[in-house]
């Protein structure tokens, strides 16, 4: 079957394009969630939208699964294998093919990767904002998919936020583009953003259009180091409600820290520290009395101690605990649960209490840590792995954790996607009649259902 | 058949919110299009979600159209009557449930004037940045329905931008929340956005929660005079790509100030002004840099005058020509067609000499005006009524100038919306297989079809 699939390909686009040796495809199954995957028939490469159209028009035909790829850093099995399944690795479509600086905007490739991006338009004196931690690895097209986040999401937005028209592959091959790339336009109900986040299961896009902004002013920032997590909340609370709001604001807590000074005793971090917030300004503008401002927050809400970045490279210093944070985490008990949650600004200290409350119940060890300036956080449970018992404990705690999110008003998934791994979480907070919705614009989409069926929705 | 369908509708709601009497009716049968509309069968003045979905379930069983009001101020007949359906006049929906200055949102129910919006959140020192020019009596689910732009977007985006989450009542009466009011969250499609600018036609917002922001600075500007409209738009680039970016930046060309001066005699507008383009800055920090930076980009760009108003008095006053187009417009030839399209803004020199071009050929007078920093222009073609050759003509070059933006990579709706004016317009923008797409989407929201039918899609 495999076999005929390759064929059929290859009567459609060039052979090179096409693989198939069982041990190359086996190299593409999975992502960075690790999740075991089934085998997929294979690999295909495209390097144009007609190539991917005469993938999908073969699919589609012959009602085989397509599963497309970026980088495969995704956290949550989105771009993992599915038995049988093409896997479209776009990531040899990596053309910046344009940056319009009088339009401020870029024209890509979904294979483009974001840091690549950033850099190109950096160049230029203007500025790509989306920037997750992966942006190294990830493409365009991969946190398009996912509507990925990241650091900068307070004052930036979403990747979301940056995408202006799209051209994407339909389930049946047509090549479509999604609106004019018009700042202003009301033509048509809003397909970019029902395609923004959708994780590969209505289209595949080939191409996208993202705004530039004019170039921020060098980062510098302000650490705080806190008693409490309340206090650090508190400090948090304090600077995304008032005016001079960060461009980043990261937040770190005691079972964090203490696995960052298992993992990094070389960096020193003070040990009366139970809590550890990082605000940084880029504004062009004002950024000393921004930073003045973070300062006098963080000591009018009790930090033990405050430390002022005022170059990049010092910056770079502070981030260093942040960049710590998965390594720590895995230094406390071997092990660690993913985490991607996020609930109403508002609501963050209570979830904070709540999780304490939990962590006491399950007798497990939670660490909270994220943006809380979007009120998102990827809280994990550490917990050893040779031991079961403490393997479920710290399994159902997770979960408790997502429901709590849901019960303040928040998101089982706040940047990562849903992917598979997400899906029994959904019910929480979409209503059945809301999810059913979403297949039927599903069906709408891609009525043969190749489009990484089972995933998202 | 009114009767009956009154009937039904007052055993499921209370009867005084039923207006049945045809002279009543008819005072909500047209927007400000001043379309001529058919009968509606009745008005029905909802006050809950409850009463909306009790509206909704009797419209769905019955087969009756519904066509879902705010302030009618739309100018594209997206809510003018149709024949025999109920008109949800949401108006009375008019109360501000909550403003939550730590979460930085309101939740409003849709008949909440914009501009009320507004003047809540500043007593709170808060910002609801989005401000069409209807601002004064367009509602909040008028100007999310049609996903309303306005003079402020180039800094803070569009309506749909600044909404989190909605409540939505769909077609089969059901009650539903689109997403969690999180910043982050991608569970699910992105539904909220779909409902954005969708004119009513997939589901009746009875809900909204709404991003406030930090107040910003008063606003100041620049008004510079020059003697073409290639020089302003010159100047417009300028200051749309750099880093001092404006929070508004309007363009009225030739024609219109040829007609402001009729209108207004009083406002002594420099004769030898050909174009006018008004900067404005709202920033907190750096607003007196901006502000010589827009002078100096005017007189480099060859302004023949400058004038800076540095208190929102004086703006006032120079935003006095800006309000006077519409008056200024009729005041040429007695009547105007009504344009709202949108380029890329790197289009818009090119957009100005084909119009040139179309105002020749089709021996008519053109005004350009609108939000340049947009792209989003609205043109229109002055003529005399009684002329049934000019009218003609007029509207013959109105129609050219849709195409030319079409052809420039621009869209007919920029920010009005499409309702029924610019139905026709579409296929030059949209591909065939996606407006189908967009008719099952449609379906899958409203299978009965009952929801302002035969608008915008």
């Amino acid at each position: 079957m495999t076999a005929d699939l390759a064929v059929r390909l290859t009567e459609n686009l060039p052979a090179e394009r096409v693989i198939d040796d069982p041990a190359l495809v086996a190299a593409y199954a999975t992502d960075a969630s690790r999740l075991p995957a089934p085998r997929a028939a294979l690999v295909v490469q495209p390097r144009t939208a007609e190539e991917v159209s005469a993938v999908l028009r073969v699919a589609n035909t012959t009602g085989t699964p397509v599963v497309p790829q970026g980088a495969r850093t995704g956290l949550v099995g989105g771009s993992a294998a599915i038995e049988g399944a093409i896997l479209l690795d776009l990531s040899r479509m990596d053309a910046i093919l344009a940056i319009d600086a009088v339009e401020g905007t870029a024209t890509v490739q979904p294979g483009v990767v974001v840091a690549d991006l950033q850099r190109a338009a950096a160049e230029r004196g203007l500025f790509y904002a989306p920037d997750p931690a992966s942006a190294e690895w990830a493409t365009i097209g991969g946190t398009i998919a996912t509507n990925a986040g990241g650091m900068r999401c307070i004052r930036y937005g979403v990747t979301g936020d940056a995408v202006l028209s799209l051209q994407v592959v339909l389930a049946d091959g047509s090549i479509e583009r999604t609106r004019p790339a018009t700042v202003k336009g009301v033509a048509g109900l809003d397909l970019t953003s029902l395609v923004v986040g959708s994780e590969g299961t209505l289209a595949v896009v080939t191409e996208a259009t993202l705004r530039l902004l004019p170039a921020p002013g060098p980062a510098r920032g302000v650490l705080g180091l806190f008693p409490s997590t309340a206090a650090a909340l508190a400090a948090a609370a304090a600077l995304t409600t008032g005016p001079r709001l960060p461009s980043t604001l990261e937040f770190l807590d005691d079972t964090a820290l203490r696995g960052i000074r298992i993992a990094r005793p070389d960096m020193d971090l003070d040990p009366a520290a139970r809590s550890w917030l990082l605000a940084i300004t880029d504004a062009v503008e004002g950024a000393d009395r921004d930073l003045d401002h973070f300062v006098a927050t963080f000591r009018a809400h009790g930090a033990v101690s405050v430390d002022r970045a005022d170059d990049e490279e010092q910056l770079d210093r502070l981030l260093a605990a942040r960049r710590a944070l998965n390594p720590g985490l895995l230094a406390l008990r071997g092990a660690a649960t993913h985490g991607d949650l996020a609930v109403p600004r508002s609501r963050l200290a209570a979830f904070a209490e709540e999780a304490e409350r939990i962590a006491e119940e399950r007798g497990v060890e939670i660490s909270l840590a994220g943006h809380v300036g979007d009120g998102n956080l990827h809280p994990t449970v550490v917990y050893d792995a040779a031991d079961p018992v403490a393997t479920a404990a710290a399994h159902r705690a997770a979960a408790d954790l997502l429901q709590l999110a849901q019960h303040l008003g928040g998101t089982v998934a706040g940047e990562h996607g849903v992917g598979t791994l997400k899906l029994d979480d959904l019910d929480g907070e979409l209503s059945s009649r809301l999810r059913g919705l979403q297949r039927e614009i599903k069906r709408v989409f891609d009525p043969r259902g190749i489009l990484n069926p089972g995933r998202k929705l």
